[in-house]
């Protein structure tokens, strides 16, 4: 029936995109299912969330300040949208499972938002004080919606590893304060005074805190040098602090924080797998028949292909076929329980069909295009020769980038190497199949078409103003000259080693996206709290102001600090870039002693994942693979396989010569470490 | 024959301690092996180069001065120890080899400094400008003699590394100038000034250092302040600057760091474990019998009971007797050549006898130990109660020691406090056998002793010289000061998380002493050419120093600097002391652009290693065990064995019920992470 293959291209599909969840399994809510998983409701609560986060730009302290019922009446939209799509999402779900579901933080979110705003609402209409408190809620919902899925489990990661950075975290304090005691000891008594005359190490809260900033190697070396003035000797103290607390304790919370983000990223991941074979065996069961009285229940070709079909529309005839004799290595025109189990695996697995289409141009001129010249033309482009006269040319346009634009010579060489680069693109199209040319995985002609094209676009608009009104546009200018310097970055294509490595961060870059938001939930949570209590602290005042205030960024309490001097007045938490700007810029001067480590230990996770998918990426380099979290899940499955085949391997050479195990284990890794490529569930 | 015994003994110790050298097989020379092998000539040459490198604390520039011709007397004289050691090995291995050895390096070191001694000595006699260049050649010795393998294997993990990183590098530079052209570009035309009022970035040149200083993240926010306080759209140039340059690519620098080492150290593992086997089945084949007319080649156990004390005379026969019981597990008396493989390594597993010997008091007198008072002091102490009170008496301690000891009533406490300390450590000598509370595992109850006793005596010391005449000498003072904060790091021991986290790094101790060498090597090398470079440049005045030139280091080209006006003048390159100083804080504070990076790299291999070390140390805490490159290489050995059971298990389980691949792969994983505590080749 076609309820049924619905219901198994639901289960394929959700095992696919490893969705989670408990949907009602009736005809209605099936549909309603496919309706909630479609892509528009998706990207409309995305956007929503996006509208609601963005209304802190708004807001007062406003950037761009909007009346209050304006705001007020788009965050009303919101919660509307996102009401309906919880409503929907309770619709799908049994009754019972939607009141369990943690997802339901959103509601709660929803509700005190409301609060919040029914409250502001009456006390603003009364002139009293009034606070947007619920503000800090909204990056939850981006946590909390059902799409969240990466994000949440990143969350879960740094909540479990949370514990034992907590230990390492208590000793490196106990390291430091007995330093800070053992330094008030030693240096506390000797007069030492610091360069503007203060007494050194005396107060013992203050050498705590002042060892505790030269972890971070800040305040390094002027700390220790009114003792190392004093004697040498006392520089062997600092610099047995500095091994100890910089580099062993770095090291040791760096172990922790990256063994633990493995551990639980493994158990996530056997979870994953495991939730993803209970789907896949449940659409088997939906589809299975039994071939012949007691024999084994198998899904056949042509209800495979039905199922295929409903849940990749997409998916040509030949790959469908190639995966079908995947699965069906036997060609019995049928597959049990464990061929049918890999489909959701394989559907991930991107193939790449080189079709070698003849060029447009052949077919409409066959007798021009296949001549002598327009061959020889192809094969020119096609040289070595070629691409190294354009990494020259390339180099040649960043010396006059460099230059001086006033000069008209040099302004004018801009437009001959805007030729010389549309050239190019106007010949590799002549010469390549433009179709795949344009393809979806040629990242660099996608990339130099569009930087040099809008380059064109906007050096012809800037001409066109500065001949018109003799007048040039500073913001497209800035625009031209962002463009023409991009323009260099392809040079690091023709370089082999460079391509690998910017082809690993291109493709770990998805999952570094998942880390963004976590970052920006932190942040928004941080920039809001920071606005409500210190917004307008501090004062930033023109260039050409005269106020007196400025020398002190308006705060009394600035004057003669440090902070004033080196006019850092628009470090403030005045408004939602001004809070961004600040946060960030505190958690890369000193990446320990803010914002309560939180963006410390997302820091180091990050490295930890960076590592991690990097040594990922790195050794299974060839090939066309999907994100790195969907491989690890494809790794752990095959690998079962993989391993079936090597220890039939190793205990035929067990039996053959002089035993050498070092030698076996080390091809046994060797082997483990390539790409699993060809799947053989089958085999077992 | 004796000599065979000799011979095998040499082999299973050369793979024991993983010595690599072909000596002469001849019984004249396997004797001179052996003596090259004695622990007193292998200290003896340490002995010297520590000699001839603390020369620099002696030598012009000196900390200590010495006139020129002691020096080079004693100079002269490790050289003459050096070279006998190169004749003893000379004797000892084939004489073809000995020109093939890469450890000659040490024989051009010493032609080369003796070369420079005669042409230095023939200069200063004529009063000419002398530069004692060979100087720079003294560390490489620490690296080239004989017993510096592990130096050597990690100097060789870096040059295997350097590639790689050079790649990454290279593109990170690209990232860098071409972030500069934009900035240059970008803001260089606005007319923007700097806190002090010179223009903002219209120097390329300018803006790479400013920007390559900012991946250190030195100059934040500073750098961007002038921009920022423009418009805030700039700020996102800089962040996406610093999230790229010092984010990305740092972690991708460590990844790649961390990968090649990796790689690396297998590769050097696996002929480590090769060089061993084949140790191994040298000295099998000196010893082996045929046990029958075309049997199997055997070793009896006589001959390996006889082996066995050559080659660890301070076994006991306990030990010797577990070992041949693991070795021949079905009990024939005799070993074939797999069972006698693993004698190295059976020989590094540290096997702890614990013996419940009686408390000497109770031999002594019985009645009275074994009284009811005495068996209630012995519970008492041994309750947690006991251990409980002491961390809070270490915590008032703490507090004690805070306070002013001016207060005679705190500086009387201070002999309460010892008193508690000592008592109990009497107490505990009471109750526990001393035997094993000193035993050599006991960390924590030799720290505790040496500091209290240590601190006992420097304080009757002290107040002997106080009421003598009523002075207090400084020295004793702080030593009294640095032990009694010593004492209270005791406290970590009570709390079972800190002691594990303590204990792996105990254990990762030594290995974290190769760096050491390592960057030894390096400082040294570099403090000897900086001082040649620079000694005298900038000079340090006392603090009553009327000199004007104070004012500027003695140096007028540091006039008006930051570095003058930081009182940074004592660090110069002077002497051999302030040279490794001052590369220390260079290390420090900007782990980036200093000392031609070479201290970064050694820096993230240090890293890589304590991630590996941590890694490995935190997943096998229970249980004594050697050093973790021991263990790395008994892990590949044993791995096998290992693997064989499991895949019999899997094969087992495979057939047994519903495949559930993911479960096998992750009990295989967590088998195999356990140690490996019974090998069983035999049963291979």
């Amino acid at each position: 029936r076609s309820e049924d293959f619905d219901l198994a291209a639901i289960y394929v599909s959700d095992a696919q995109y490893n969705r989670n969840i408990y949907f009602d399994t009736s005809p209605q809510a099936v549909s309603l299912y496919l309706l909630y998983n479609h892509w528009l409701p998706r990207v409309l609560v995305y956007f929503f969330i996006l509208v609601d986060m963005s209304l802190a730009v708004f807001e007062e302290p406003a950037v761009l300040p909007l009346p209050t019922w304006a705001t007020m009446l788009v965050e009303l939209l919101c919660l509307l949208v996102f009401t309906v799509r919880l409503v929907h999402y309770a619709k799908v779900i049994p009754r019972d499972k939607f009141w369990k579901d943690p997802k339901n933080i959103c509601i709660i979110c929803i509700v005190l938002t409301l609060i919040d705003m029914i409250i502001y609402g009456a006390l603003t209409a009364t002139n009293c004080y009034a606070l947007r408190w619920s503000r800090v809620l909204r990056p939850l919902l981006l946590v909390n919606v059902t799409e969240g899925r990466q994000l949440r489990r990143a969350f879960r990661s740094i909540r479990n590893a949370l514990p034992e950075i907590f230990y390492v975290f208590l000793l490196f304090m106990f390291s430091v304060l007995i330093f800070s005691l053992m330094a008030l000891k030693l240096l506390g008594k000797r007069g030492l005074k610091t360069m503007d005359g203060s007494p050194y190490f005396t107060n013992y809260l203050e050498i705590v805190f002042d060892l505790y900033v030269l972890v971070t190697t800040a305040n390094s070396p002027d700390v220790m040098m009114p003792a190392y003035n004093a004697s040498f000797i006392f520089t062997l103290f600092f610099i047995l602090y500095i091994f100890i607390n910089t580099y062993i304790f770095m090291s040791a919370f760096l172990a922790v924080v990256f063994n633990n983000y493995k551990k639980y990223l493994k158990e996530e991941v056997r979870q994953l797998v495991r939730a993803k074979r209970h789907k896949m065996v449940r659409a088997f069961a939906v589809l299975q028949e039994r071939r012949e009285e007691g024999g084994e229940l198998v899904v056949t070709q042509a209800n495979w292909n039905q199922l295929v079909r409903l849940v990749q529309p997409d998916i040509s005839n030949a790959h469908r076929e190639l995966l079908w004799s995947v699965c069906d290595d036997k060609n019995q025109g049928f597959i049990g329980k464990l061929a049918f189990v890999q489909l959701a695996d394989l559907l991930n697995i991107e193939v790449i069909t080189l079709k070698s289409r003849p060029h447009p141009l052949q077919s409409i001129c066959p007798t021009l295009y296949l001549s002598a010249p327009s061959r020889l033309l192809c094969r020119l482009v096609q040289h070595r020769g070629f691409t190294i006269m354009y990494d020259v040319i390339i180099l040649a346009n960043a010396v006059f980038i460099g230059l001086d634009e006033e000069n008209p010579m040099i302004s004018n060489s801009e437009w001959v190497f805007l030729f010389l680069y549309l050239l190019e693109i106007l010949l590799k199209l002549y010469v390549f199949e433009p179709r795949s040319f344009f393809s979806k995985h040629s990242f660099w002609n996608w990339f130099d078409t569009i930087i040099v094209v809008s380059a064109l676009i906007a050096t012809i608009i800037n001409s066109a103003l500065k001949s018109v009104g003799g007048y040039t546009s500073r913001q497209i200018l800035d625009i031209v000259f962002i463009l023409r310097v991009l323009r260099l970055i392809r040079v690091v294509d023709s370089i082999g080693r460079f391509r690998t490595i910017i082809n690993t961060l291109i493709r770990i870059g998805p999952a570094i996206l998942t880390f963004g938001q976590l970052i920006l939930v932190v942040y928004y949570i941080f920039a809001m709290v920071g606005m409500e209590l210190f917004k307008e602290k501090v004062k930033f005042y023109d260039e050409d102001s005269n106020d007196p205030a400025k020398a002190y960024c308006g705060n009394p309490l600035l004057k003669g600090t440090t902070f004033a001097q080196l006019n850092y007045c628009k470090n403030n938490f005045n408004n939602v870039m001004s809070s961004f700007i600040l946060l960030v810029e505190l958690t890369v001067v000193n990446q320990w002693h803010d914002i309560l480590h939180l963006n410390h230990v997302v820091m180091v996770i990050f490295v930890s994942f960076v590592l991690e998918a990097f040594y990922v990426e790195y050794s299974v380099d060839k090939g066309d693979l999907q994100t790195s979290l969907e491989r690890k899940i494809e790794e752990l499955e095959l690998a079962v396989a993989q391993w079936y085949r090597t220890v039939d391997a190793f205990l035929q050479r067990m039996f053959e010569a002089d035993l050498d195990p070092e030698d076996l284990a080390e091809n046994d890794d060797a082997e483990a470490q390539t790409n699993f490529a060809n799947p053989s569930f089958s085999s077992v």
